[in-house]
């Protein structure tokens, strides 16, 4: 199958919410990035976390096997540091070969959830 | 009229609800993959759908009529087997003339309904 | 100023929903199409509607001023039909010089209202 | 690390809802645009404001520094003059270097809240 995507994309408006409500895991408030790899070969990722007050923070890597798609929770990323609730960050997604990134939010602070999900931008190469 | 569209999309970010509330079929929770082909002839599609821990499956067919445009819903796609819910995927859609295509979820299953759109990915050819 | 946006872009996930809860005008369900002329003269744009099972109608005809924006919403227009509600419709449109769009509807049939935005599909001319 | 992004981006559906719901500060309705700058200098940002009947406004300055993610709620943009609420507009973000642009609006009127966030137009420089 032929490569689609890119490989390099940002999530610029990142935000864990501090707080849930609603039945867990599938109700409590998370940030995800969704990484499709239509490759016949593993794509090896590279995230690079920026925050509005002090120096960038990473990588943090991840393998997406090949021809999978994979949801990772920004709450789950925990090396190098984990990532802070309640705390403005965007970030960079670097892989080795092409993927397509797509950003999800369940804010579930109050009983109303609000889900938003974005494509997000692709850099050129 | 000029064709506009991409024959190539990808659908990073898949996901069916197992459950619903509201009036049934608006409210019912659905994913859906919304074509326009504005092309005079119809638009041959194919649909690849990925998962995160199983191969791929598909294509699924679809043909969109000549300027018309077609809302289909994953939960309805059976052949070659339906997509579970409450199950992370990713599609890729191909088609053999230039197509748009977006994406929209409704998920009720709590009271208050959210819904989300977003446009896709668009591939280089 | 330089001109930015692209003169085609399609909408594909159209829909009027028949009701409407909260307070009027601001809280009736409506489909919106936003359009930024940045140009220092009028932009000319024409829109056509696509239909699932009939044939497309237009174009609508706008002008919208230079420097300036224009909300248009699909409810109000209606030369040369109007579009019908409960219908999945897509739209394409086209101006004579760059124009930037963007695409909102409220969904207010139920109390907690669903608002979505999204850009749209920007065609190589 | 090699720059992402571009220098010209547009939102066009631009609104502060005149009135909010819920917790302050976090859940103040709200317009936000989210700039991600991961150069190593300053990045240097203009923003346009336009309006549906009445010309344009700005610049509106920032400076978003080096490496550095900043949220920007058009609530607190004052100088050459806040932006009114309960009013349709749209935005023009020029900046030196390359920058990723995403807007966010939070809009509280009624107890549940929507969230909207999408990525924005990229101009071709």
């Amino acid at each position: 199958m032929e490569p689609i995507g890119k490989k390099r994309w940002a999530i610029v408006e990142g935000y864990i919410p501090p707080t849930s409500t609603g039945p867990h895991p599938q109700m409590t408030s998370h940030e995800t990035v969704c990484v499709l790899n239509v490759w016949p070969c593993d794509a090896r990722v590279e995230i690079t976390v920026f925050y509005t007050d002090r120096g960038l923070v990473g990588p943090y890597r991840l393998v997406v096997p090949a021809e999978r798609t994979m949801h990772v929770r920004f709450n789950d990323l925990t090396d190098p540091a984990p990532i802070p609730t309640d705390t403005d960050f965007a970030s960079l997604i670097e892989s080795d070969v092409p993927i397509v990134v797509q950003h999800t939010r369940l804010d579930s602070r109050q009983a109303e959830n609000a889900l938003l999900s974005t494509i997000m931008f692709a850099g050129n190469e």
